[in-house]
């Protein structure tokens, strides 16, 4: 964990009844970024500071901006000329790279919770990646009840603060491949997937997601964007997170907690 | 709790070692909704289905557009033509209203958990709305302690999915106002602030928000628009929520758990 991930604070703790006590305490840091594409601003995502060059790699792929390393020739940081709140990177493009600037430029702002901004129309909300194909890759039941332990020992952050979303892609022999944490659950899977990409590591086919909390229809779709078959959460996924997944062929498993879990499609890859 | 806010689906629950049952389960509903402000579209928002007239209208106090219930004329449902994805409201704005389109119309997609899409640049990521002033207002530690339970009490939607934020407004006598879940927390409360504004109940200046997750910036500037003076947490709040609630003069109250909570700014609201 990278110290950065968390501010001081000063709090008053109150303890029932009739305890109070002045202490220092920690909060995940939430600090704006500016995403440029070859100096065009497409996007300000509310996120934690670090990893800012993965960060912007990774909303270009859950856009269907870049499907390569080979596709990024450069992210820079810009110097913040005039900007006391936070900082801009700037991505520049191979020519294979196929920009929609109509659509990438509507991307504007997302907060701390929000990977898909800027668009102004319910259809193109959905962006069009290839299903997840059968390639014969299966876990085991146990193999995931596993997971969650993992990701805790690793989110040294969240355990300071409360406050941090964790992503992390595991191998089929359980490794852990890479785990990012941020105050938003989209710019922390982004953080993966701009990882992966920059390191010839996409796609995820014989890999799973391991999220923190709560499953929307976004995350299946940033999920699809890396090949990831298998995606588990600790938390709830949404009707749509479901419908999408179903639709993608992603196995998507919810609830993951103890020895028990819910899979809600495409349960033959997850075995006894 | 509105019944359409859950979508039913069929699970295998896996119970280790070897449990395995097809059940039926409930997952909350997440669809998208497209704002519309006299026909121009400003917003595509995942939401859960329900009070989306109340979402559209909070969404434009949160946006500084509209200040009272005079500066909304209609907010209709527009009949989805070709689009089997969800819903379109449009907002008709009375002459007192003060649109800068240039800002909102950049507003374009919402995640389910985004509440201020739509900004190019960092500056413009913060609104302007004026501090909360020093009325008297104060509540007791206790009192504080006492609001999770009356929302967990009401949140039946939560129960039953796992998969929805919850705000909730209570007055100084303890009376709950108004609670609305959505899977997006600050769609929850835009649609608590369409509520009052069409009830013409705003400012709530002697007030307490008690929001069921964590509380990040743009949580903090909704209730600022609302001009709520104590804004209380289960879960943790970001630096940047600390440092606006600070500068904003808002009480922000954290991990708000049993008997015990962290004060983060302005205790003074707080008493023994």
């Amino acid at each position: 964990m990278n110290s950065e991930m968390t501010s001081p604070v000063q709090v008053r703790r109150v303890t029932l009844p009739g305890g109070v006590a002045e202490e220092g305490d920690a909060v995940a840091r939430e600090e704006p970024l500016e995403i440029r594409v070859e100096g065009r601003s497409v996007a300000v995502v509310m996120r934690t500071p670090g990893h800012d060059e993965e960060l912007a790699a990774g909303f270009l792929v859950s856009e269907g901006v870049v499907k390569a390393a080979r596709d990024i020739l450069e992210v820079s940081q810009c110097p913040s000329t005039g900007n006391t709140h936070g900082n801009i990177v700037d991505v520049l493009l191979a020519g294979s790279a196929v920009v929609n600037w109509g659509s990438l430029t509507r991307h504007v702002f997302s907060a701390s919770s929000c990977g898909l901004c800027g668009k102004t129309s319910i259809e193109s909300v959905f962006q069009r990646f290839e299903p997840v194909v059968d390639n014969g890759f299966q876990v085991s039941a146990g193999f995931l009840a596993g997971l969650p332990s993992r990701l805790r020992e690793e989110q040294a952050a969240f355990a300071r603060t409360g406050g941090l979303h964790a992503c992390a892609i595991f191998d089929e022999h359980g490794g852990m491949v890479v785990l990012r944490e941020d105050v938003g659950r989209h710019n922390a899977l982004d953080k993966v997937l701009g990882w992966a990409l920059r390191q010839g590591r996409l796609p995820f086919d014989r890999h799973v997601l391991l999220l923190s909390g709560r499953v929307s229809f976004e995350m299946m779709q940033k999920a699809l964007a890396a090949g990831v078959p298998v995606v588990a959460a600790i938390s709830a996924p949404t009707s749509l997170a479901v419908e999408f997944a179903e639709g993608c062929g992603q196995t998507l498993v919810g609830f993951l907690r103890g020895g028990t879990m819910n899979v809600y499609c495409h349960p033959g890859r997850v075995t006894a």
